[in-house]
């Protein structure tokens, strides 16, 4: 009953062409459509589909509609999707749900068709060319039926997430912006407030840099304009996590100042407990200690063959050459190499099996293989 | 003058373990001392030295004494060792300066013959085993003379660094902890008070984690009581930089509060540059750009070419060879594509003055290159 045979995407970013590539793999139909005619085309070329042009109209709806579009476009674009009838049921990808579910019930879209959602995956990169058919594996994908929402929207998006092997999670809309200001946008806000000192920063300074900062920051990368949106649509649940962790950053700042003051003994007299220096580093490490590790999903592991390769023009042609002959499929490589420095050294990631026939047959054609 | 022969290391942990195993590659003699026993042993075990005991005086004093131990300790760790005339120079790896300064100066040790220094490098893991003699290849190592400090030791130190393939730097105590207060100890601080968020966080909730997160949190892991040493002993400074910081989130928090309560409209009159939220994202952006990358300075930028492949073995072999033919080297590759699927990108690298040529060169041979 809730089984899929056509499926229309709007919007060919990373996520719309993950789920089309996801539900393409499974042989189901995908509609694709994107404002912008070159993502539109690579995807199509990546296989996520078949372009669908706006003249377009289908001769009858599609199973489901997928708003592959940021939240704040959401209402707009279901409402013109429901009058073009593009679909029997429609939901998004949004990572907030309530207020574009106000937006969507003030503009006039009809509700009993719509479910949100939110299929917790991402990347560093964005676009169709960083689309992947596994993107969703395993993670969560949250479905927050309104009060208005029927059992059918709910049951086909769930389709929709089973489709893409990701986990169906039902969530009030609110329930479900707040778990998103504590583990996303609260954690964005304050890594961008930690990279904001830097701007300034002597160049002597940021050479002290490690990886720790490099990870506590790597967020802050995200497209400013993209996010401002995020953290306003969730506006409420945001301020208010926000506003305890200033709480507990104020309260740090004053107990440096009184350390630097001296006043360190006083404070200490309490005992360890009652010094909130060490207080917020504890409940830190508290929390962090519950945040889930990477996930438990079977994502194929690959044996790594590291090969020294040389700073110059066709030497990696040479090497996938060779690992070509061998008849070794090259699944991943990374290149570790300072630019300027006169070797590096490529990781070849390929079936643990072939790793052995792989490294003899590079060492006999010259390559230094490690490990 | 400065070639070290013999030298002492106090702490056989991570840091004075990696140090002792790098000198000991060189053939430098190394005498190691710590507390722990165990701790001790293993470390001579590794090749980090021998174990230098307590009640043995060596007949001569060692080139360099080396003081890896936490920040508080060196005051009295230093005026223990020079009473006991270890060596002809002293110097310390801890991650704060002005103070342990000042306190050895209160103590009466002999400033002349000591330089401050700190080795920016570390791991996730702690003790002897995990120690490595490339722990400090290519990673700056500071050295901070006093106006006491002789010329001897900072030359001595500088010799220590790079017998480790650091790259001495040199900075005024003050400078060096405010350095430390922007790129290291404030960025902890923040981290963990994002992760203290997270302590009462429902089940729900964290299920919805990502990488995001678990990079934004990972530093909060450490050891809370060594970091509260930390963060005390570096008061002022991380006071400072931190007390701005909280400004700045407090600010957000207002703006959000506003468009809470629908007064985004107002406060968007002024136009994009008015918008606190996004400006805060945009400066965060900014200062995340300078982080340095992987291997330290700023990472070069470079064009990305991405090429449609077919997933085959020797694909990649022949896209390496067409661009080696066309005399363009590439700098860096990255693969996409879910394992199973016919087709993937790679996303080529190259200086951006050889994209088009790579581009043209490419499409000629009948590849499909995008963007």
């Amino acid at each position: 009953m809730d089984a899929l045979s056509r499926v229309v995407v709007v919007g060919a970013g990373l996520i719309g062409s993950s789920i089309a590539l996801a539900l393409r793999e499974r042989g189901i139909e995908v509609d694709l459509a994107d404002r912008d005619p070159a993502s539109l085309r690579l995807a199509e070329e990546l296989g996520a589909g078949t372009r669908w042009y706006d003249g377009k109209h289908p001769s009858e709806p599609a199973d489901l509609c997928v708003l592959a579009v940021p939240a704040d476009a959401v209402p707009a674009t279901l409402r013109e999707a429901q009058r073009a009838r593009l679909a029997r049921a429609y939901t998004d990808v949004g990572s907030v749900k309530c207020r574009p579910l106000a937006e969507a019930r003030k503009v006039g879209c009809e509700l009993s068709t719509f479910v949100g959602g939110h299929p917790l995956a991402g990347r560093e990169r964005t676009g169709p060319s960083a689309a992947r058919a596994d993107l969703f594996l395993g993670r969560p994908w949250v479905l927050c039926p309104a009060p208005e929402t029927g059992r059918h929207p709910t049951d086909t998006a769930a389709a929709l997430a089973r489709a893409c092997a990701g986990e169906p999670v039902r969530l009030d809309p609110q329930e479900h912006d707040h778990a998103v200001a504590l583990v996303s946008h609260v954690p964005h806000a304050v890594a961008s407030a930690a990279a904001a000192r830097l701007r300034d920063a002597e160049g002597d300074e940021l050479g002290l840099a490690g990886a720790g900062l490099r990870d506590t920051t790597r967020v802050a990368a995200g497209d400013p304009d993209l996010w401002a949106g995020i953290l306003r649509a969730n506006a409420g649940p945001v301020a208010e996590v926000l506003a305890a962790l200033v709480g507990d950053l104020q309260a740090l700042v004053e107990a440096l100042r009184t350390a630097e003051g001296g006043g360190e003994e006083e404070s200490a007299e309490g005992g360890k407990d009652a010094d909130p220096v060490a207080d917020l580093l504890r409940r830190g490490a508290d929390g962090r200690a519950r945040v889930p590790g990477k996930r438990g999903g079977p994502a194929p592991s690959y044996a790594a063959v590291p090969v020294v390769i040389r700073d110059r023009p066709g030497e990696l042609g040479r090497l996938f050459a060779a690992a070509g002959e061998a008849g070794v499929n090259v699944e991943d490589v990374v290149l570790e190499h300072s630019p300027g420095l006169p070797v590096g050294v490529a990781e070849l990631s390929v079936r643990p099996e072939r790793a052995r026939v792989l490294t003899a047959r590079l060492r006999a054609a010259g390559w230094s293989v490690h490990g």
